[in-house]
């Protein structure tokens, strides 16, 4: 498509996509915008090797040389403008809008929606099982079935920035800072001649961080009695076991019975650690069953999504520059939700000023600043446009920040800990009907009127008059 | 754990650990084994650099600087087993056996993990899409909904081992050399004047690769006439059009209309693609209705295994060094299926001589290799012992290779046509009983009665006598 645009001539044509999705995932309230620093990361590297135009230049599309030429020397320089990490995003509103050449705008398309899918997928993931665990400590535990190598390490820091407090993923603690976190498996208990052996060369080597894992032969009758030996030896020296693991079994019972043994030894500060296919709704049944699990050690089902593992993010024409303006570009559809929003679009969050709550989102056009500057507000549904509401004393705020201007870097990453912190003071902004896991409220996510004019006119247009 | 070991001074003992699966995934009667040139890369170029050993040194477990340089002249020196890849593997069998020091069988216990079971599921998942598809075309789509890009490019590598014909990405056609195939998108329509326009300019830029998507704003009245005019115009500069490409709306009704418009226009050899969320299950029922789809293009529910987007695989100790000899280990656990088979195990193919259809998989104990040497064998399920059967002319083909023989690479990495000729072969060993995609016979899995004994022994030393 890329050579179709050179041979054409129309390759500099600058055009505008939004990058978007259009269903939540999970059934959830919202999602967890993440992958910006990566999209970032990998525009400021984006070049043609010569390995690259080696290989294309042996295809059977025969291209000509000048086009290979001006790949050698691609390199981006557009507009993009995104939402910050952690942000709460809602669907078919734009998470990026991307203005460039047409050129450089379909390069970036597949890279860039893989990383804003995956790591938005994840983050949201992340925030439902963070909201079921409150204040526990969410360990992230599922690099062994990650989707390949970069899903393991851009999960764990997905996870971590809707709320996880570590990982065990080595890389993503060196490559991101965030904290650390494991403990022996099996393999370390069958590989002594017996469980209590094993416990104490552990605790003996690692005296600070021991936690013990119970289920190598039988939690309660081996796991447990051999840990509070050791826990009760570790307490004779000063010394402190931090926690034992179960890995298998009945998670509400084990837990149960394993804290009173431990509280009847004394050691009650020892905390339990569980792990084995958990994700929010099992968290939150055995919580609900009265578990007495500490931490969570999460895996599987959430570094893969196992739910629902895709996010529908999608990428789309909404303006091209026809003699120099921009005009509005549509895509229609037979499935009404396929049907694209036009124009070039700046996302409001709509604060009510009396409750500090987000009222809605107020996607407007380009031009159309002056409408939220305090006057009242029509929110509407765009679908079933008798859901309205008006809202009269609010602050607007624009949540697509720009990150390149004309190929400029203009954003500075900010750190994980402060995306975190942004996170969290997203979430508070919220109303909870909003925020819960199962059935939520719908949040408005509505158009100007002028938006929603533009977009019947341009499906009438297409279509022929409406009946 | 690797700490652990080292200030213990056990780092150095000899291990032994089975990569393996338990359970099947989307109710398919078998795997494809895929993710062995991953491993093997991952092997050759595995060390601790400097950032890491620096990293390291400032946690808070305040390592012993004897064991960071330890880490520092690390590298494999162990044995390595593995089926090769492509052949079709079983629950609760081992696809790869590590021999090494558990220093480095338990460091590369992740990676490895990782890799084989996103490849494995993958081809897996493939294979089944494959099976309905028959001999129609199959091309991989899914870049931009991948789990991040790692996926994306080995996700497309093993699609193509289980029969794909071509993939989107063209970083994965770069590198592999899988052909890649691809269509222009909406927003190349979108960004013309006209549909016609667009496509008459695609089609003078790529002549050779003229396939139009047709459902941009009507498919049946807009997008398919056009493509005809397209098409006709070609024929008449003895050019020709490839196909035109569906992308939502009824693709049964659809492609068979536009079969009908293409035909009655003397456009029968333009051949139609369709995508839009496909799986198996799609196909096989737009197949049943009657659809008239040549080429499938398959994206999101390949690339993330949708339906089950992870492949439970497991690395587990099953024997260790003592005085100088080899004992096996077993793990127990209130979960029958979580319990481990212990030993150093040889998996071989049962292969009936009269009909040349595999009967069952053999494991033995290393030093069984006379048990498959012709004489009669008793197959029975390690479960339900009842169900057995003898075979007596058969041949026993022994299916974990020799990879890495003390860290040395003793296997030469087989190309990807190869790959996919040996995957071929391998479907042909099995009935199609095994290999239907719904409720497929149960493939046996034996065990030797000697390798049965011994895990019952172990069963009961762990647990105290049976009843």
């Amino acid at each position: 498509m890329m050579y179709a645009h050179w041979y054409n001539g129309t390759h500099n044509c600058k055009t505008v996509f939004d990058a978007y999705f259009r269903k939540l995932p999970f059934g959830n309230g919202f999602a967890v915008f993440a992958g910006l620093e990566r999209i970032v990361n990998y525009l400021n590297e984006l070049k043609f090797d010569e390995a690259a135009i080696q290989y294309l230049a042996g295809q059977e599309e025969r291209y000509d040389p000048r086009f290979l030429e001006e790949l050698r020397n691609f390199r981006f320089t557009g507009n993009l403008y995104s939402m910050e990490e952690g942000t709460l995003a809602f669907p078919n509103e734009p998470l990026i809008r991307v203005e460039a050449r047409v050129f450089e705008a379909q390069l970036i398309e597949t890279a860039m929606l893989n990383f804003m899918n995956y790591q938005t997928l994840l983050a949201t993931k992340a925030a439902r099982i963070k909201q079921v665990a409150g204040d526990d400590q969410l360990l992230e535990f599922g690099t062994r079935r990650a989707q390949e190598a970069d899903a393991a390490l851009w999960g764990a820091r997905a996870a971590y920035i809707a709320g996880f407090d570590g990982t065990s993923n080595v890389l993503a603690g060196m490559r991101f800072g965030i904290p650390t976190k494991g403990t022996h498996a099996h393999a370390w208990v069958q590989s002594h001649e017996s469980e209590e052996e094993a416990f104490e060369r552990f605790a003996a080597a690692l005296p600070g961080q021991v936690i013990l894992l119970v289920d190598t032969y039988d939690t309660l009758k081996s796991g447990v009695p051999n840990a509070i030996k050791v826990g009760l030896k570790l307490k004779e020296q000063g010394k402190k076991l931090l926690g034992i693991r179960l890995d298998s079994g009945d998670l509400a019972y084990l837990s149960i019975r394993a804290r009173q043994m431990l509280d009847e030894a004394g050691l009650n500060e020892v905390k339990i650690t569980a792990s084995n296919d958990l994700d929010e709704n099992t968290i939150f049944n055995l919580k609900a069953q009265g578990a007495k699990i500490d931490v969570w050690g999460v895996g599987t089902q959430l570094i893969t999504a196992g739910d629902q593992p895709s996010l529908g993010g999608i990428y789309k024409l909404v303006a091209r520059e026809v003699d120099g303006e921009y005009v509005p570009a549509i895509k229609i559809s037979g499935n009404p939700e396929k049907i694209t929003t036009p124009g070039i679009k700046e996302v409001y969050r709509i604060v009510n000023r009396a409750t500090g709550k987000a009222e809605g989102d107020y996607i407007a056009l380009q031009g159309e600043e002056d409408a939220v500057q305090g006057q009242s507000l029509k929110l509407f549904n765009p679908t079933h446009t008798f859901i309205r509401k008006t809202v009269a004393n609010y602050d607007a705020y624009p949540i697509l920040k720009p990150i390149y201007i004309e190929g400029k870097q203009v954003y500075s990453l900010p750190g994980l800990e402060q995306i975190r912190q942004h996170h969290k003071e997203q979430l508070k902004l919220f109303w909870p009907e909003y925020l819960r896991k199962l059935n939520p409220e719908l949040y408005p996510v509505s158009l100007s009127q002028k938006l929603w004019n533009m977009k019947m006119e341009l499906i009438d247009k297409h279509l022929g008059q409406r009946p």
